[in-house]
């Protein structure tokens, strides 16, 4: 280019053609274009978006009473209530930064984030209290300032108690219905702080911005072809990167959130129902509770339901089980970091025609990026060189784009470590097969090395998870002396099934290299977390234990 | 707040978690995930989208090699054909600007255009050739440096003759398929330019950036409920509002571009039955068309086809006679300023059981904004103050956020009083009801001034397109001594159909206040411009003319 750019004389920003990305707007929207559409249901209750839109805005008037504004953290600890849905909007009108808490965290962990994440209002319920209380009993204990405490004061639930001065009712009755909310100044500006679940050490907080809030919602129904006035149910905890950012997502689509405050088989199928549910997401457990449940629950369900499942990948036969019930089950792949799922098992109709368990196979593999993803690729965890698109050779997963992450709050090293090289380190192991997708083979810490030898213990759990008697299972390294480490199975059979160790390792036999075999097998009830991931490292633990 | 923002701190823009917003990551998804999936269908030619990805790289590459680059203008003039498609992503991916030309418009004003464009390359087509050999001998008359032309030869035209030196294909020939190419430094940064067709005076060039296409580009895929592998006839000329950012929004669901020379009915009817085409826009002249084709062609249909249609409001009657065909028609709303649609009628699930009549009324009304633009109001043009949701208070509409484009081309002025207030003036005259959603009544230079009343001109051929024998028709304002302007009708009937002008006007008074039937009938067969707008500037010349 020889002369001045002429595309860029007098052709800025200016407010009639730029507006901070961010997905308040979409409330709004919601709000005004469908004001008598059915935004939020649980139980008894049904609120339209333009009740929801008011009762977001007087949370933020109230929040602002109280001086709560830009930079300010505020969090909640509550199961898939409407006022959790609505924090997802009242908070971030004010520029506060929503604090999601996992629900099923002890009270030393909650009283850990509280005190990282500065929160200045803690917003609680019932069910929650007794964890709840103990955590400010530990802060008070270090003589730290306590948030405000806002009680939800939900009738679905009896007993627990009231631990603040106000409930969720009174604080917002305060509020002005009609406040004027401003968008982020910047949509760089922070919407929203996840704690990982760490396996060990101390929870990482990842910080999410309001662009990338918009863009992953965006994404969720662009990938998903989710129609407007889509009618979601709650399956999927809104602690769990907020909700995969589904309470956006829902609001940009005038959809339907469907509420669910204990994630129980036959809750989900009687809404399913009822409701005319068309869209729920949730780890392969959730399918495994709804594939197990008694066939009078399961009968009667008419329409298509779309199912998202991440978290592990979904055994073979939890897949073809959920199809032959008539659920569409898409596998999507992301991490706290990556706002949930930036990675999706894109189907293409020239597998139509496959057999059911070809199919299911396919739909096992991760997938490959999301639309407004910018890159997503397996790589030397150290050189960052791609590998080979071979279907074989491992590497660690590596994203970046728009969907990750503003980083770990108040983390300056970790946060760098996990961006170097201009890409996201997943820590996820994978291949990637010719086709460009991505199929997980484990987290980099699940690998079983024995004499020499890479073994995943993905590859592993597979193959068990095909065995008609087996209905969970988990395979974790145990230390060897000869081998350095082994596999060791921890196997849940179907009720009433009968099988022994040697059965197991017999059939293994049949069906993998001899190296990977588990040189032991142990019959129990998988510990899982509350976002129903296997608790690998206490597994690990037990393994040492196991004779 | 009182102390520092937390949230800022140490978490800043980095290359693993920012990525410019550009419709260029669309293509190279589209290629890497769905290689062999069909991306552009014309004639004899089909081809993939790792293809199609190939020759937007020797595209690329090409005009790299002439030393095209940032901020230069690569013009196109031709027919929606392959190619056209590929400059669409060939031109930006060197960070050049893609200026579409009217293909319809005379030599001189594509002389203007390349002149003011300054532009350095010029892609044609031989059935442009006549057209475009004028204007490159106004450019030498003139004195000015020719832009280098690339004729495209495509067999499905025969005549015309080759312009340049070089061929499209002799072109990217000399380009690597592997042509390493940049995503825009800033997603600011334009990516095209579009000539307005005003009525009278220059063109004005509308500049795209990266963010607005990126964002629109989704936005029709959003707000349509696009699936991924949708197949998309292109009945809209690419050179409006480049497609209406359709080039992109088929890359991001990785559809199939199904390309049209010509836009007549039997080649539509019969491409949609062939190609399985299931997404199509056009104004409602297309739609008028299509209904008027041999009942033969219209048979035969089976799936179903979604139609945006816009440009003008649609006759009821002819959205009433797309749905009987099986057409699903939504009108949208836009300006060339606004990368084309950013409103849409959509439709509410409680209007289904509404009468048919009462169906199309409802769907003829311009709508709201789509999810992903910021504002849309009916307000005072010189006050900016809102006008009362009556649905009968006529204001005009005001749109403002991303999906509003950067600015005017050379022209400061203008483009500051486009954005005067912090909206874009759209010109468009229209009331607000009292469900939000907006209902153009005219340009403000179409309304009519009688007697000091204002009369709207659409109001007027809404009634007259109810009229069974009318097939189209057009009202402007009639200079009168008496009245100021009095309403005057171009009126074009059906086939066979005899009609005159006492009969006309006698309808018009059963059906519309006194004071607003037109005092003329003319019988005419409307003249429009290349998108199907009626040039109502003729007609008003027409009107001075009338006896």
């Amino acid at each position: 280019m020889s002369e001045a750019n002429i595309y860029n004389q007098h052709l800025g920003q200016v407010p009639a053609n730029y507006a901070a990305l961010s997905p308040l707007t979409f409330l709004e929207r919601a709000a005004s274009v469908f004001p008598n559409r059915t935004a939020v249901v649980h139980g008894e209750v049904r609120r339209t978006w333009a009740e929801t839109y008011r009762r977001c805005c007087q949370l933020a008037s109230a929040l602002s009473q109280r001086g709560i504004g830009v930079g300010d953290t505020v969090s909640i600890i509550c199961p898939n209530l409407p006022e959790h849905f609505e924090a997802h909007f009242g908070v971030p009108m004010v520029g506060a930064v929503l604090n999601s808490i996992n629900t099923r965290l002890d009270a030393a962990s909650v009283a850990f984030i509280l005190r990282h994440a500065e929160a200045k209002i803690l917003i609680t319920e019932r069910e929650m209290s007794p964890i709840v209380n103990k955590a400010l009993s530990l802060l008070e204990d270090d003589k730290l300032p306590l948030p405000l405490v806002i009680d939800i004061d939900d009738p679905s639930f009896s007993g627990g108690a009231l631990l603040g001065d106000v409930t969720y009712e009174q604080f917002i009755a305060a509020g002005d219905p009609e406040f004027a909310w401003q968008m982020p100044a910047n949509e760089w500006d922070a919407i929203s702080l996840n704690y990982t679940s760490g396996t060990t050490g101390d929870p990482k907080g990842v910080v999410y911005h309001h662009r990338g809030a918009h863009l992953n919602a965006v994404s969720n129904a662009l990938s998903w072809g989710m129609p407007s006035g889509a009618v979601y149910l709650w399956t999927l905890p809104m602690f769990h990167c907020n909700g995969w950012c589904f309470p956006w997502t829902i609001a940009a689509i005038a959809g339907t959130n469907v509420c669910l405050r204990h994630v129980r088989a036959d809750l989900i199928l009687s809404l399913v129902k009822s409701e005319k549910v068309d869209h729920l997401c949730g780890a392969p457990i959730v399918l495994s509770m709804m594939l197990g449940a008694e066939d009078e629950q399961k009968a009667g369900i008419e329409h298509k339901v779309k199912v998202m499942t991440a978290g592990a990948p979904p055994p073979a036969a939890v897949i073809q089980g959920m199809e032959e019930l008539g659920f569409d089950v898409t596998q999507v792949y992301g991490l706290t970091e990556t706002y949930g799922p930036c990675v999706v098992s894109e189907w293409k109709h020239e597998w139509d025609d496959q057999s059911v368990e070809a199919r299911a196979r396919l739909k096992a593999r991760q997938g490959v990026r999301v639309q407004l993803q910018d890159g997503l690729m397996v790589a030397d965890p150290v050189t960052l060189e791609p590998v080979e698109r071979d279907g074989e050779t491992i590497g660690e997963i590596f994203m970046r784009g728009n969907i990750v992450m503003k980083g770990y709050l108040k983390n300056a090293k970790t946060t760098d470590a996990a961006f170097a090289g201009g890409w996201f380190h997943s820590g996820d192991l994978a291949v990637w097969h010719p086709d460009g997708y991505v199929e997980i083979k484990d987290r980099s810490k699940d690998i079983i090395i024995s004499g020499g030898e890479n073994i995943s213990s993905i590859e592993i759990e597979d193959t068990l998870y095909r065995h008609p008697l087996i209905q969970d299972v988990a395979v974790v390294a145990k230390p060897d002396e000869k081998w350095g480490e082994v596999p060791c199975a921890f196997v849940n059979l179907v009720d009433g099934a009968n099988l022994t160790e040697n059965e197991v390792i017999a059939y293994c036999r049949e069906h993998m290299a001899r190296f990977k075999v588990p040189k032991k097998v142990v019959f129990v009830n998988l510990p899982r977390t509350s976002t129903g991931k296997v608790q690998k490292f206490i597994l690990r633990q037990w393994a040492v234990d196991a004779k």
